[in-house]
């Protein structure tokens, strides 16, 4: 089984090491720019822009089986040209639907899965109360092109240089807790859910994450299973999916879509039978998924910004992933799982870890 | 952190594996004739041979910063050799007194640790009845050069043939299940083991382990514990061990030695909080050793002649481990690990998978 994964980042680095094991090869596309360190050795890695033949570089890569991505701001065209070569997962449907935030709402308005009130267009003309989260259509992570706007003077100010024709104003959410539903679905239809991940970020990017979610009921847990399932269906959807959410009383409200293997699902690396990367694999290569079932509580804390590899931080509960990036203040470069009996053990040790990282 | 590994077999393999995570960089010893499929891609491969220049290795491997080793066969003065260069592990003692089996049951002898009665010599001189097992002192594994004698004839028909002075010659044991220790020491004489693993052979041949080992009382595994860390203390031993032994009764008669990482301790890479390859590369680095908790029964079954990876017998509860070798009969390459709630359940899902190997 060949594997060609588009993006050279951790993502496809982890993707390739829990592949690898299985005997899969793999070859990556790169964008003209990108940096490939994380992939090195891994696979021959091709090069890749808009507007040059998909055909070529599917013939670089060595003819893969499937194609894979590790991003969401995919070339929807290279993935609907990879697909007159073979299957393609996620399919493009997925990723036109993920990418563009509009697209996203009313995926989720479709299928009655609730999210925060929005309204699309200026933050000038919108019928919501302030405060209020603009966010471009595009290009949304680790809290980029993201603004809140608490008053009339933020308002007119961002109206003064608004880039764009159309946004997504959001009610701004006094959320509790912001938790993830991370599931796989095969190529048969099968599901598999791992537990909800209780996740916190800092200045827009994941600081934490530990699971199971704290103080979640089943009910709840079981409708965020519900409403992933039906997103899945939908889309036809074949690989891991993570769901973003805030937590508001007893509402769970759906604030982002990422159609692949999610960072607040790094920590199955370590407390689950078969970890987010395995199964992604498992999926689109039409293997049966591996079971979600948890070991353990299980933490993770990003290294942002580290400067070397904290092998000096390891303990016997801990394991260490570290990406072999470029070193920059504020980049996520490794990742630490932590495993253990309960959630105050494990929450200490997450604790200890977090002045290993500059985040500006 | 970059580690040279003397051996491009599926150990290498692994354990490039386990530290790649980390951001560990790999480097390859390789024999003249070895074949190195199974770490193609992983770093740099430098063949030797006894009577080359250590110190140009060392140089054409990139000046490695530990040296560590995947076979018990390897060249003393390779390892003496390097140690002028870097820190070596485990060190060339441990090698020297494993790859002998005269050595290896003097060492148990020193220790008052309780082996097969044996004698050195030719089996013709032995003071033990028949049937007995005679030896070779070097290069026995996967039941290579074993010999079993029953009556006298066997004895005459071998002196007749006997190609060495002095061969191992042990009382034949009937025991009731053949289990293994799988332990590990770190630089600071930290030390932690895997739970005792019960072992089938088929042809000489490891065939399948399951952990924990059934029917074993605490103080057995509390006996298994004090006999290999005495070893391994008395050896300085850093890195990971495997002790093979057998159960008579209430007896545990220590086999072998294998001062590596084990073919009985790869279940540890599903059910356990950290596998031995990951264990190994932190103990032989100066890291903290990671915890040897289980999770859950698990079973591994090894792929023995497997005509290529069999994907398809996967399930949701195992993991497949592919080593790319080149395939062929009575090989080990590759194998699968299974997790499950109790031993039955594990053993049934293990005897499904008999059919994929071709012992010979």
């Amino acid at each position: 089984m060949h594997l060609a994964l588009v993006g050279c980042g951790q993502l496809s680095r982890m993707l390739a090491l829990a592949g690898k094991p299985m005997g899969f090869k793999f070859s990556f596309v790169a964008d003209p720019a990108e940096d490939i360190r994380c992939v090195e050795g891994m696979g021959a890695v091709v090069r890749w822009q808009p507007g040059d033949s998909v055909a070529e570089l599917y013939k670089a890569l060595g003819q893969p089986d499937r194609v894979t991505v590790e991003k969401e701001q995919v070339d929807v065209s290279l993935l609907t040209g990879f697909q007159e070569h073979c299957q393609v997962h996620p399919n493009h449907k997925a990723f036109a639907a993920c990418q563009h935030r509009h697209r996203e709402k009313q995926l989720l308005d479709k299928l009655d899965i609730p999210c925060a009130s929005y309204s699309y267009g200026q933050p000038a003309d919108t019928h919501l109360s302030l405060p209020v989260v603009v966010k471009s259509c595009r290009e949304g992570y680790d809290g980029k092109n993201q603004w809140i706007l608490k008053n009339q003077h933020d308002v007119d100010a961002f109206s003064d240089k608004a880039e764009e024709e159309n946004y997504i104003v959001e009610q701004l959410i006094p959320f509790e807790k912001e938790v993830s539903q991370v599931s796989v679905r095969g190529a048969n239809g099968e599901v598999r859910h791992y537990p909800l991940t209780e996740n916190t970020h800092e200045k827009g990017i994941l600081r934490q994450s530990i699971a199971p979610a704290m103080a979640v009921s089943d009910e709840l847990q079981s409708r965020a299973q519900d409403y992933i399932k039906r997103i899945m269906d939908e889309l036809d959807y074949v690989g891991v999916i993570a769901m973003e959410c805030f937590l508001v009383k007893d509402q769970l409200l759906v604030n982002e879509l990422a159609p692949r293997v999610h960072n607040s699902g790094h920590w199955t690396q370590s407390g689950s039978v078969t970890c987010q990367f395995e199964n992604h694999m498992r999926a689109v290569s039409g293997l049966p998924l591996g079971s979600t079932e948890i070991f353990s509580v299980t933490g993770m804390v990003n290294l942002i910004g580290t400067e070397k590899a904290p092998l000096d931080s390891l303990t016997a509960q801990s394991q260490l992933h570290w990406y072999d990036k470029e070193v920059r203040v504020g980049r996520k470069l490794g990742h630490i799982n932590i495993v253990g009996e309960d959630h105050q053990t494990v929450l200490e040790q997450m604790r200890s870890l977090h002045g290993l990282s500059r985040l500006a």
